[in-house]
């Protein structure tokens, strides 16, 4: 098991692996072997950042049976995109458009690809997950299903800030089986395991990559539990998920 | 007016101005300023790429009158994504996918973004396009509204080689008044003017800007005119458009 961020410090943006309290700074990318820069830095005094730069987003609608409410469970998994600019860092805000009616937030687990996956297996699927970390796929209700939605959930999954992801990612953990929670101003709104995911990873990263190619560093967010809640400005958005840690964003 | 293209040589990638039948390779990329590298090659001895790489390609929906049928015109641009990976190079293949069961092709204007754009008016929005290229914005009708449709398009419009793109850029040129035609096996299909698009490109990439913030490389495929078919394995499509050029690509 180990922890990566990925960090601005003295004005250079560099991965590191974190050790309690500690951070090793990285030369490299995280799929190319990363290195030991020779420096160490205190966890506290970085600034972290979306522990990660995809070439491409792409999320899970509808696969927790506690969100379906009345609608049937899907044949298969529905994908989407999130596009890479809707990307924000652990405590940045979350900014809501001045013309959004009713963004909500949704708590995930977010998938990590570390392998490129074209025609994958189950097995394979699963070998190439390089690690987890927490996202927030936040979506306003509006445009994605009002009386004048989009046809398209481009800006109702895609505004800019739209998609949180950290502190960081965690490797070799088994992830199907964890608690996760949001909480909005430390009360908790969504708790469930992942366990509970309708389509499990590998099964969704397989049916994906028979059409779209997923390369290193590419991101699935795989789904929210239960309901969600507009958030308003002023808001504090925490989604913690067991042995990865707490995602938090402020909304402005 | 100059025409770009992006190339492989020799085991290399480049960016390259067109010169009548002869290409200047230049260092560096599009956008900062690059420089001739003091090599230059004949362009029928080059490997064509699609001739930019972005970070986020978007679409716009049902932006021709005549494409719109029996449905409404849209109150705003109709847009999505499409994937990185659905990326394809002047000449290589469009590949069906095996249980794809109606890919049409879509010829379009694609507008190539040069500089960053945030929250702009229609005036900056139309200083920050770099230039224009040919674009196939290939399309799966039955994962996009056949009785089992996906609830995005994220298939539909997204698997691998569904956005062949160029042959090469042009910037410089008026490209509101272009005409338009696509082609399959030599009988044209689609012709229409770009002037006959119902969101002007300044006013959609404004209204895009409001919401997610372009960066320079990313696309737009502006939308396409009037009927689509079916293409089938061995078909050659060409888009061509005036005072661009022609983007071919087989079918398999």
């Amino acid at each position: 098991m180990s922890t990566f961020v990925r960090f601005e410090h003295g004005g250079r943006t560099a991965f590191g692996l974190v050790n309690s309290s500690e951070v090793q700074e990285l030369s490299g990318g995280l799929f190319d072997a990363p290195t030991p820069a020779g420096k160490v830095h205190s966890l506290d005094s970085l600034k972290l950042l979306a522990p990660v730069v995809p070439s491409k987003i792409l999320a899970v609608g509808l696969n927790y049976r506690s969100h379906l409410g009345n609608r049937p469970e899907p044949a298969n998994p529905e994908i989407f995109y999130k596009p890479v600019t809707s990307l924000q860092n652990p405590n940045e805000p979350i900014v809501l458009p001045p013309d959004a009616q009713d963004v909500h937030f949704e708590g995930e687990l977010v998938i990590v690809i570390g392998k490129t996956l074209r025609n994958a297996s189950r097995d394979e699927a699963a070998a190439a997950v390089f690690g987890v970390t927490c996202g927030n796929d936040v979506s306003d209700r509006n445009w994605q299903r009002g009386p004048n939605a989009d046809r398209q959930w481009w800006r109702a999954k895609g505004c800019d800030t739209f998609a949180p992801l950290g502190p960081w990612i965690v490797t070799g953990i088994e992830y199907d089986d964890l608690a996760l929670a949001t909480r909005v101003n430390g009360e908790t709104l969504q708790q469930q395991r992942t366990s509970d995911l309708i389509f499990r990873v590998p099964e969704t990263l397989s049916f994906i990559s028979r059409y779209v190619t997923l390369t290193p560093g590419d991101l699935l967010y795989t789904g929210t539990p239960g309901n969600t809640k507009a958030m308003k400005s002023g808001d504090v958005v925490e989604i913690e998920i067991q042995n990865i840690g707490v995602l938090r964003n402020p909304v402005k």
